[in-house]
């Protein structure tokens, strides 16, 4: 580790901290919502909510990076972290308006587990967020998030053979179809959060 | 703002200006293409000559870069912006020709105000330009194209929802939802050029 | 071009070129998978293993990147590159695998010129990579590739409008726009590989 004589803004932590939290949210709301006796508009509402918070949470550090000397790690790496956590719930809340707008009534098999997919890379992320200050113990969470996104891959690829199976009208194969996408995105953002931290380590160790 | 010392090639600001000024060019030519009585073969065609000359700007840029010794900001910053406007107009060129390409007869509901997004983005973009050479007044810029991809992700999501209501079959469905969701990278694509404009004048403030 | 006199680490070309190799052997696959009495599942799984071996060459480069004090160029650059060929051969797996998994039986006229565009594309990525020790003769390559991608992306808007033209129910139009899609996507990573050497070479000229 590079010793440090400047002092620097360690509010990035506690921001990039308090924006991996909203993500757990998220991945929460995603899950209550595919509960059979859930109110799906109410959770949609609550989901636009959360992303709300995400991107006031994005804008306060970019206002941070504007305002500050020196930042912890490149300007352009907190801008990518940053933009990155604020994909994940993007593609999140999509995905969960999505099954509210095409008024879906019956959900994928698989969907479930895809959505614990999502809550559990959440707490990774959020866990990980405050060993950025001292940028140790990085790596198990990089190669577990990893490992989830090749996890949500497979069960993309076994809802999507399901769905083509024959069982399904085109119109509910073109619904399901952007619901299941929308959710592998979100996964995938988490991967790209990780290799982003991961990117990081490497440039400060 | 910071002064400079080393004289700076300045023609940097005018080859993003024209860069711009093509994206705006195109965005007319979509928004003519929707009247009721357009030649759309022709709207295409004149769209492909746009793009080859939104290439043409690209590359000047690129070989600008290549030949100068210090440009006025990051050279990663003046690729990635170029990039960004050069996306723009793959996207809006990509979206005309699939209308014609799948011989789309009914054009939805919507799509006009959502060109109307892109002509709006493209006027304040290409305004914007100019306003590198000094990094003022650009803070408007991006608020306000920021808020421009809220609305167009909205007219994008009613759009979809009136696709997906059993009104139309499923090979129109699928025509019109690859062209109202290339019309959406768009628009997002606008999005990451105001994004990549805010970055650069947060490192150079 | 710039002498050095601080001793680089030169693994990082033989890292490249191996990395590129691998997507020689995927293109050829895919090929192979194309003729009429292959067996697909056979060329799934050899796809699968190419993949792996994908992987691994990726993390290679990382942990390099990672122990090595001198670099023969921006690490964020090695790193962009290293995650630009791994994306190639995700596109070209998934492209294969989407083949066996929705069980396609008639493969769109086009696909084996596309997927012989790949071949080339590869073929010429794989002799670029060792030229970066010198940077030398890379731009023939980078207009090339822009090249083929071009054709790429007509080849692609000449299936899509056959698979639109009403021949097919929405279900195979469904199919085989997800197949056609992955391989153009794979087509499109080639590209941003050559655009990243293209960059590269700009900055260390």
């Amino acid at each position: 580790m590079r010793f440090r004589f400047t002092p620097v803004d360690t509010t990035f932590y506690d921001l990039f901290a308090k924006s991996a939290s909203i993500l757990v949210d998220g991945a929460r709301l995603f899950a209550e919502m595919l509960a059979a006796d859930a109110d799906r508009t109410a959770s949609a509402r609550l989901m636009k909510d959360a992303e709300h918070r995400a991107d006031e949470a994005t804008h306060e550090i970019i206002r941070r990076v504007n305002s500050t000397f020196v930042t912890p790690f490149d300007r352009e790496d907190i801008y990518r972290l940053a933009a990155g956590l604020d994909d994940v719930m993007d593609y999140m809340e999509a995905a969960v308006d999505s099954i509210v707008l095409y008024e879906l009534d019956q959900l994928p098999e698989g969907l479930e587990q895809q959505v614990e997919v999502l809550q559990r890379a959440a707490a990774l992320t959020a866990e990980a967020m405050p060993r950025l200050r001292t940028m140790r113990d990085l790596e198990e969470y990089w190669i577990e998030v990893n490992r989830l996104e090749n996890l949500g891959d497979q069960i993309h690829r076994q809802m999507l053979a399901k769905l083509f199976s024959g069982a399904y009208d085109a119109l509910t194969v073109l619904k399901v179809k952007d619901v299941i996408e929308l959710v592998e995105l979100a996964v995938d953002a988490f991967e790209k959060v990780a290799n982003t931290v991961e990117q990081i380590a490497v440039k400060e160790s």
